[in-house]
């Protein structure tokens, strides 16, 4: 998410006129202030960001909200703070086109879209274009949060998560392949049994989608069985789904615990006995009795 | 699931006819395509095959959706779709029977049954036959992905959990059994304390069912206590059933991390007698008293 | 359980009559089969009851169930069977009378107490008692369960079960402490807010009912809050409950774990070097290298 | 909780006079007994005051509920018990600000507010002012339970419970933000789709209540989708909020886990330096090189 920009602007083009060479320092201090989160600027300007993008989504939710929307003097004031909104949004997006070296490689980002249909829907509208619910996409722009947190020093714990995550990811595309054939097996199970007693087994993805709702302990309980095998079954099945539904609750345990045991272990070693797994703050080596070297 | 016909076509039999080596030949081609996944034939006959598998399976969902059932193109499209595909698996039925050794073997087999299931049904209702729920069975079907993923180098996965759950086969005993006997004896206690006032509480199997759906979770709604009494049990329940249904989780966690702590002890091997396991800090062999190799 | 009767006819009273001897004997055979689990015959016995015990409580549901209550045949074969598990049941009650040394000791005891309720208000009825209710101690019987388990060697798996929650018994007292409070705050708090326009919550124990059945994710939605602020409470109650809800999941796993680690640890010390921890097919030291003695 | 008021009553005023000397004596002794839970009436006085809290708590609870309302004996019974409670706890203040050195330091720190809000609420209605609701607060006195609890020598692990969730806060910082994201862009999302055919998604914060008690597998059941896209979206989110929800389990566990062993650490210390918690297979202190006694 950080790395939108990454090889802009290094000074580097030792030909350049003066003029351009002047125009370069301000976009590079521009640059900073906005892509990069190291500066005290560039800290204000993703924390102003950020909580320009909050008061937005508060702002677009209250407008959906009946109260907001039938009271005097709310429609007006919401309204305001939106268009107010959206033209700093507007303004941020240029800004970031002019200070970037290449304006359409950001335009084409993930990001860059994002940000674009930040401010273009309300525009559109003025045209009589009904585009309100692009401004969905707001929402997305919370993921901009993690720059702000990661700037506080979090980002470890972010990335523990990510890892833990991305190292699982094997073990999760077999178990989403478990789930989906046991949802699929149950669901169809479900319909035969049920659909011709209990019209809200109204078809298989019907089925499909309580199974979903069942096995993930969710039960809304729109749809139930109410034959008296259908009980009975569904009774095994949500049995067997607790069953099946608690295993990555074991592998995320697991993966975060041996994370955290090899970072401790794989610390320090004697340089005597090549003896390793020192504690972090121990001074001799606890086999040969050795000093250890500073970390 | 892979060893459907382990003891087919080795080419042992040396007595025999040209004619009939011939033919062997194109049989065990034939048998390598389906029944192994290791070539790329073989490969691409799975995916093929659970791709048709997969849209079987859409196919019968959507016939058992209203819309498609009425709106005029689709009820003609889907019934193509799935007289083709009924082809095919009839095709790849008869194909399985003669390239294996004992076709009998494979039909009795679990899943040359489900094979059998998989076409017989629609062609039974040319004959009037209301056979078609037994088209359920093709989701069965589904369980072959698992040979598709084994050929993806993720069988170590599907390994891995089905280990766990087989180490933990007693616990898993005792642990239903534990659950049954709270079930019973929650049931019958609702029953009496609420079916006079609250008819949804019908009957002692029902408030069974009630039992399991609340322990371990779901909580549908459709069967919920309304006397003062009942809902103060019911509260208890609630809290007994949630700290007993936490203790699988527990059990699995444990279960994961032991068996990779196992796996991760596989790394130092003996020198002298091979034997692997060693602990990280150990300094001679524990099986024939060698000095092991420093890491 | 199973110690329902330790110090029950050892034969060490010398000093009896030939005739009360040979009566001492059958008896300590009856007493050997029907509450030790030992010998083939006992646990022929237990297997037995305990089949009798699953009948009568099928046969107890059953008689709650509508379909069975009107269906001709179906009430007099149920009478009939829980009539004939009855007398069997006081002919079991009455051996053990007999058997033990102190009659009264059993009779007074947990067991003895549920094994009476076992037969006792069936005979009630006759005199037009209203006491059919009483069967649901029936249930309680399951009980036994256990008994004919450890016959099978699962005891150390309900034993370890067991140690893990008598180990944290005193985290168990204090989470149902920070439970209670937690429930008694949040029902009060849900109550001032919700009662007036929302007539489900209609007191302090309702609420606090709510509660517990939404900070454990069972979720009936028979209560529900419907104000805007109700909402939000309950979404930050959610949330928190949910992070208080799976503390004990962590603990559990951790006390499971901890104790399997201890049990596997101290197994084998070499007694060369003292070294303990060495894995349970090891023949030596993997610190000195000495021969470590058999197991 | 416990450390309301460190500092007070030291006697160390040399120069005071007789009589303001046995007036502090009587009121040490009365500090000792309301403030301290070490000497034996001040472990009775907390237990005293958790009841007394408990069954205020149970007054005002039946006092909402409709036949206690009604009934003639009982309304009467529980008004009288009330008042005797409030004199009680009125008592209790008082004899707190008596005794504590800097009274106002009490009285404006949480616990004094909670008391006095546990008394002054009743009074008030006296003079027809509608504060009857304030009683509320007296349940936020149940956390004294904590105290009575220390005294259990159950600090410890209400202890080790607060360590584990101190440690983690960065982790459930971040954990916290990722919910809120998912909540907001599910919440919007599911409006945008649902709201024109379902009433029940009426807004955007609606949608967010909805998608949190949904990922948090709650599942009440008064707002579901009833699209079809509506419930394929759904599905998917269900599953990975599912996902996404039981990555605390793990972190709860790894974390009671890895604190578990660090208290199994200080197990041996040098005996030169004093140093605690070397690893069990360790020779040589790690903090000063010295030789460590054989365990």
């Amino acid at each position: 998410m950080a790395k939108e920009q990454p090889k802009a602007h290094p000074g580097n083009s030792t030909a350049q006129p003066r003029e351009e060479k002047r125009r370069a320092a301000w976009r590079d201090e521009l640059y900073r202030i906005i892509f990069e989160a190291d500066t005290r600027s560039g800290q204000l300007f993703d924390i102003v960001l950020l909580v320009a993008i909050l008061v937005s989504i508060a702002v677009v939710s209250m407008e959906t909200v009946a109260y907001f929307k039938e009271t005097p003097p709310w429609p007006d004031v919401l309204a305001g703070v939106e268009w107010t909104l959206t033209l700093l949004f507007t303004a941020e997006y240029v800004a970031r086109l002019i200070c970037v070296r290449r304006p359409w490689r950001y335009a084409l980002s993930f990001f860059g879209i994002i940000d674009l249909l930040a401010w273009m829907p309300l525009y559109l509208t003025l045209f009589s274009v009904e585009s309100k619910s692009l401004v969905i996409v707001r929402s997305i722009r919370l993921l901009r949060v993690f720059r702000v947190l990661k700037m506080m020093r979090m980002l470890r714990e972010a990335h523990s998560l990510k890892r833990a995550i991305w190292r699982s990811r094997d073990k999760i595309f077999v178990f989403v392949a478990v789930v989906m054939v046991a949802v699929t097996i149950s669901g169809t199970l479900m319909y035969q049994i049920e659909h011709e007693s209990n019209p809200v087994f109204s078809s298989i993805p019907q089925s499909m989608y309580w199974a979903i709702v069942t096995m993930t302990t969710v039960g809304y309980g729109d749809i139930v069985p109410t034959t008296v095998v259908g009980k009975v079954i569904s009774a095994t099945l949500i049995l067997l789904g607790y069953s099946l539904i608690i295993v990555p609750t074991g592998f995320v345990s697991a993966e975060i615990q041996s994370q955290r045991s090899a970072s401790r272990l794989i610390s320090r070693t004697c340089a005597h006995c090549l003896r390793e797994g020192h504690l972090p703050d121990a001074s001799y080596c606890d086999n040969c009795g050795e000093r250890l070297l500073e970390k």
